[in-house]
């Protein structure tokens, strides 16, 4: 029985259920001997099961695995993270330790109540007094992940951002108005640690006083406040119909898509993830997911040299997955999964409609024209697109992973919201940014992002290799004519870090070296069509390196473990060393014809321009994963060829009042 | 009076209408002297009126510059190539000459003659014989360039390509079938030059004689021989509907959609072309256009090592360009253009359906939930796609200018197609290529093209920079935790090739240095993301990279000079040496603030796989423009935000029959 026939409901990778998470959290305090009063739960998440076992009950020749949660909790009289392994089945806590050392993420409670906590100090509201702010101004404040920048910092810190709004617009943009002030918080006793107040010149040199505002006018985005007359008149609607509905199948969260299979996760951290990805029922990725993001700052006056979160492990593309709505994120007939978190007692809370998945039509998929005879054939680009928005403060992530028919797997970031600002002094230039309205710098910064491939290609086993184009150059009996090139292969045998080479057309590829195409001659594979990117621009002994190896080498490969899921380890939140890659990738292992992770790491630098504001036109990156010989031919040749019968286009008629003495569009 | 306001009809850059070619032909006929019967033409295009004229007009400050065309011809009696330059409003020849030392592209009607010549010719079919054929099998060739390989050679020719075709479908896989036989032609006298065999063996060595073909079945993509079982049931129809039509509109050539306005150009070599692109009435580009595109292919053996296409200059995308199909190229609401070419006599024939626009919606040009409230904006990426695809005998490209909403101009292109196919003996494997179906050799190759911007950004004058960002380092005092970095800008004085740099992040900007934005305090801009690709890998001495000096480098700068439009010079059909930027990129010139040109040279390595077989799924690349500090705010700021009432999504009902426990997709 092939392995794609069976699908257990739940899947062993499936997030876990309302009923489940009651159970953990039950466990947890029973097993502890913790009353529900005394703590506050961050996060429960599935603890994955051990592949092993997953694949051997996949494979119906093993047991279910348990099911497992993984809890991070605090127990409400210690500033201490502490984490529970649950055995759900069982009924036990399995492990159970603290981690006073490391910072857990954030969760809504914790920073709601810091949120409340700056806007009511009597210290920040005697500073923002000095602002002489209008009467009915607002303030608003962001509290951010605090960074690093001292080996000995163990309190749990958040840094408030603040920002003033002019009207009560639910969607006034108060990052138009940034004031000088990033008051810092202890998230555990909510005390004032610092009144920060923030540079506005060109040194981080501080004005002696807090100085009143400088009156200006924000950039909005409000559709409300802008008013009807601001927006173009001639934008006409355009809707995508299936009329026999979508191509698509859901059972659970098993998706089946034009021979695509998937078991749908999801979860706090990374948001949606692909499981057990297989094409015609042949095994292609045990696990796609997007593991880590890092943004630091360029900026280095004081104290934006701290700034730089990591969005997965501080937040988590999860927790801030946005609830979609019909007809805004996506046109066509559109499928909705949830997502499920916790409240502070550990009750599960459905967060509705956090993934929507639908259909896209991208264009030619393939075409010939026969030059003979004019006959021609087409297949257009059906594509299917399984997407979530994350809002982290100020900015929005899309996330999609997009399947084609053509078989290959892409992923697709936009990078869109609000850039973070700053305040500056009218007139002052700095190099460090760019002001993008008056009194407003948007600090250059890169997003650096790790996606996490763990294949299966035909199996467990996989090795990857990358393939260089390099002439044959001096050859002068093989090559007289100087136009050769070859293929040169490297396989990777040790983890670590790889570079790209464009200079080379240097390609990564997975191949499992035991099957091989008959027709080629040569294994069965998949290349990966990397996002070629600057690396990170820190220095070797900075905290910004040491806290995201991953983001110094584009490529790295590792040996599976079970539960190494996250580039930059754990704990990132204030984290001062990088404990993910930079442990797994310098392992002594052996990664040839083995169980192997691909991990590669793109993003943008990001110089910022004024048209990145109010709201920053999306920048999309696109990772591809495309097979190489692991198909005999075309995946896309079975495609019904594109017709009018099925697409209904309609006909453009000539509006022009044209002379007659010639054809109007020639 | 704004510029944009001012459409002249027929514009100055509209290609040449019925009338214009049909007074081009008699004007040439009766001043040369040359009768009808004597001459074949092969091209009639408009020959640019000269800028400076243009812009005069434009602004409404000049007449209008006199229409002329650009002929080649040839005299029946000489093989040499004939050009003219005619002013069709005077009614003269400007200028006449001959080339002997070049040849000019292919026409189609010697194209059939060659291709005729080859399947009838006495020789050939006494070779064919010795392939002992089965009955009903069917020869066909496809003419190809020559190449270069030799700097005397003077006369005009050609290599046909030979395969077999199985039956008599008109989609029959020919390519599947490729044969050891690749006669070479005289396109003037339509002689036998050589009889020329392949290799089909690891080295060039020829078996002693023609064997017997190996018997083998084709791999077939024509939906009538691969019968209606072989296709997939589960692709639902999807449709495009615009209720209310579309939101552009089109006069004569002059079309405007979403503050976008601009000028389709079209002609024979380039297919379409944008002139004087605007945003919002403010002047962005005077003309964009795919200029060369150079395929040469890896392979050693001998005659592969010519096998060197320019399709552009050896054909030209609007010559190979399709007449387009409704419903299968495009979905929604189609407009569509037509081209036109000239019959040998010089009559024009119209090439109806050559270009489609249409608007698509690619998913969401940005977004942002305000975390507070929930309230969230998106606005979904409408886009304006101008395409044509271009059939250059086995292959696909299809160019689309694609305009957005953010007033980015992206250049897409996708390869697709049939890639160029060699015959190859079972079990051997040579490592030029891949076998992609038994007996068919696909020979690794580069596709290098060059993009060519002539920038108008608020005026003529602009100037070429690019941005480096390096890190700070080594600056304690201005930096002491090291995160800092910085925007390095190099200001491009002298015309030349100029280097990507991945890891500074290397940024081609145009700036026009005398608009300065008011509140970046920065200079207006666009800038370019490039394709970062290989560049050539054949050497400089090799006949590959003199040919096309751009496929060296992947930016080219040099100062406009009317008429200096194709980046390896005007003839590139068995061309010896490149006489486009290899000329115009060593010109002593200054660039900085004056009209220049960027040149973008960008393609794919490809190193053929099974999937690439019988016809390709599109390899798309995208070039973009985007504006920098161009604009006050994002340029989408206007565009009404995304809602289910114009859109009209439908919500997919969950289809599993999960048990009601849990809630089925959580």
């Amino acid at each position: 029985m092939p392995l794609s026939a069976f699908v257990p409901n739940p899947h062993p990778l499936d997030p876990l259920h309302v009923g489940e998470i009651k159970t953990a959290t039950a466990t947890i305090l029973r097993h502890l001997g913790i009353s529900r009063e005394d703590v506050r739960f961050k996060v429960i998440d599935l603890y994955e099961p051990s592949k092993d076992e997953t694949l051997k009950y996949l494979a119906q020749s093993g047991p279910a695995p348990d099911r497992r949660a993984r809890a991070y909790f605090q127990r409400l009289k210690t500033p201490v993270l502490s984490i529970a392994i649950v055995n759900i089945t069982q009924g036990v806590v399995e492990r159970s330790y603290d981690a006073p050392d490391s910072q857990g993420p954030v969760d809504w409670v914790e920073y709601d109540r810091i949120h409340k906590a700056c806007l009511s100090h009597p210290a920040i509201l005697a500073e923002v007094a000095k602002l002489k702010l209008p009467p009915n101004s607002r303030i608003e404040n962001d509290p951010w992940s605090f960074g690093t920048d001292n080996h000995e910092e163990r309190r749990r810190l958040f840094q408030c951002y603040m920002y003033l709004a002019l009207n009560d617009d639910p969607e006034a943009n108060h990052y138009s108005i940034p004031l000088p002030l990033a008051p810092i918080f202890d998230a555990h006793t909510l005390e004032l640690v610092e009144l920060q107040r923030l540079p506005t010149g060109a040194t981080d040199e501080l004005d002696e006083e807090t100085q009143p505002w400088d009156p200006t006018s924000a950039v909005e985005y409000s559709a409300d406040l802008l008013g009807p007359d601001a927006f173009r008149k001639d934008l006409k609607p355009l809707n995508v119909i299936q009329p026999q509905g979508p191509s698509f199948s859901i059972q659970g969260r098993h998706v089946q898509w034009q021979k695509w299979s998937f078991q749908l996760g999801w979860n706090m951290r990374e948001g949606p993830v692909l499981n057990d990805v297989r094409y015609d029922g042949r095994s292609l990725f045990y696990r796609v997911s997007m593991s880590e993001m890092t943004v630091p700052y360029g900026d280095p006056r004081s104290p934006y040299h701290r700034k730089q979160a990591f969005d997965l492990g501080d937040s988590g593309f999860g927790l801030t997955s946005n609830s979609l709505n019909l007809g805004c994120d996506c046109l066509g007939h559109i499928a909705y999964f949830n997502g499920i978190r916790v409240t502070s007692a550990g009750e599960p809370v459905i967060m509705p409609n956090v993934v929507c998945m639908h259909e896209v039509d991208d264009g030619i998929g393939w075409k010939h024209t026969n030059w003979r005879n004019g006959k021609s054939s087409v297949v257009r680009d059906r594509q299917l697109i399984v997407q979530c928005t994350a809002t982290v403060a100020n900015y929005e992530y899309i996330l999609a992973f997009v399947l084609d028919q053509a078989a290959n797997l892409h992923v697709d970031v936009r990078a869109t919201g609000i850039v973070s600002t700053m305040p500056i002094k009218k007139g002052v230039q700095v190099p460090w940014g760019t002001v993008v309205a008056p009194g407003v710098l948007a600090v250059n910064h890169q997003h650096l992002f790790c996606l996490r491939i763990n294949p299966a290609l035909d199996g467990r086993n996989n090795t990857i290799v990358y393939d260089d184009c390099v002439p044959v150059r001096n050859e002068p009996q093989l090559d007289p004519f100087g136009c050769a090139f070859r293929v040169k292969q490297t396989q990777i045998t040790k983890p670590g870090g790889y570079d790209l080479d464009l200079t080379q057309n240097r390609t990564f590829k997975i191949l499992n070296e035991s099957h091989i195409n008959s027709i080629a001659d040569k294994p069965v594979g998949y290349k990966l069509h990397p996002v070629p990117s600057q690396m990170l621009m820190m220095g070797p002994e900075t905290f910004n390196l040491r806290r995201g190896v991953f983001s110094t080498k584009p490529i790295w490969v590792t040996e599976y473990r079970d539960h190494e899921l996250w580039a930059s380890g754990e704990f990132t939140n204030q984290s001062r060393e990088d404990t993910g890659l930079a442990e797994w990738a310098v392992r002594k292992d052996n990664v040839r014809d083995k169980d192997v992770v691909l991990w590669h790491t793109f993003g943008v630098t990001h110089v910022t321009r004024t048209e990145d504001f109010p709201v920053m036109p999306a920048e999309k990156m696109t990772v591809s994963l495309k097979p190489v010989n692991f198909f005999d031919l075309s995946p896309s040749n079975d495609v019904p060829r594109s017709n009018q019968k099925d697409n209904k286009s309609t006909l453009h008629q000539n509006d022009t009042s044209c002379c007659s003495a010639r054809p109007s569009r020639i």
